[in-house]
């Protein structure tokens, strides 16, 4: 029993070893140019041993996605009991001001979600999921911050959302060309507070 | 001499067909995983013959940014005379309506906009100008919209100017994601519409 689970810790901790460097190794070079082999040294194994634990790039791939995906839904946790949607709009800020310490990541996804505009990548189904969970996310909070009486007038929760999701993604490119040039967390709180009629709660 | 200008023209024609084919290539399976042979096959050459006229791969990345450069260039040149500021910002609805119309590129200029923050990758420093002068030039419309008095209030330019342009960059992550889900010349309209006094100007 020790022994199992002593193997099945070692055998997850492992996998994590090599999800670390799969996500830094996509960041670096990209999805499509990294093979299985450099992967599988990058993570210090065999490639015998990568395919153990992942049977494949694509499988690997997933797992680098969903490992972000539960970081940043770690955060957005804390907002969950938040009736008025200000909470959740004020973490949007606060993802902002994260990704600007991990340039690679955003990388990675910057340069992913255009490859995966292919229906035949295989995060293809991945990243339009994605979206249309995260504008759906912003336009609730937006609706809720509308029902609360806090939304300045004409503020359209939908088209909203799915532009402060657009004003993110394309801040984060320029940022990662000149980041001495583009303060992501402070635009993003300046256009949120413009839709809003009380001022937006600081801190997480 | 006459030899000599339909030696020029054929020429200058083949290497439109070369740029064209890796325009082509380069959208469909990103620049980084395009080899020079794959190039030359896409163009119905040799990889001596596509050697011949563009010296690198780069040199041919360099000449598919060019001519959007320039087809693009050319929109705009149309509000050259505009005192106002709102014919150039009424033509990035135009392009976003006309970029709505080619995919590829746009999947192409996505893609390696964000390849391109490593500053290792041969079109950093043509993506780092490119984003400055876009920008610059956005904010010189909004500038001169304020000095005809057609701002609305507490508009800033400079950065309004970097966030349009982020949300057009953003928009097409989404649109080529979900085309049917996003309109980008509708959000972009509305959006600069926001920023005005007046009605923005409609057509070419």
């Amino acid at each position: 029993m020790g022994t199992r689970d002593g193997g099945y810790a070692s055998g997850r901790l492992r996998r994590e070893q090599i999800v670390t460097a799969a996500t830094e190794l996509f960041s670096r070079v990209g999805y499509r140019h990294a093979t299985v082999l450099e992967l599988a040294q990058a993570a210090g194994i065999s490639r015998t041993g990568l395919l153990h634990h992942f049977g494949s790039k694509e499988a690997l791939l997933e797992a680098v996605l969903q490992r972000r995906d539960a970081e940043d839904a770690a955060r957005f946790d804390l907002a969950a009991g938040d009736q008025t949607g200000l909470t959740a709009l004020a973490a949007l800020v606060e993802l902002a001001s994260y990704n600007a310490s991990r340039p690679q990541l955003v990388a990675l996804f910057a340069v992913l979600s255009a490859e995966a505009s292919d229906p035949d990548h295989p995060a293809h189904d991945y990243f339009v999921q994605r979206y249309r969970r995260t504008v759906d996310t912003v336009r609730r909070s937006l609706t809720r911050a509308g029902e609360a009486g806090l939304l300045a007038p004409r503020v359209e929760p939908t088209r909203q959302a799915r532009a402060i999701v657009a004003l993110m993604d394309g801040l984060q490119v320029q940022w990662l060309l000149s980041p001495g040039d583009v303060d992501m967390a402070d635009e993003i709180r300046r256009q949120v507070q413009q839709l809003l009629t009380v001022p937006l709660p600081t801190g997480p």
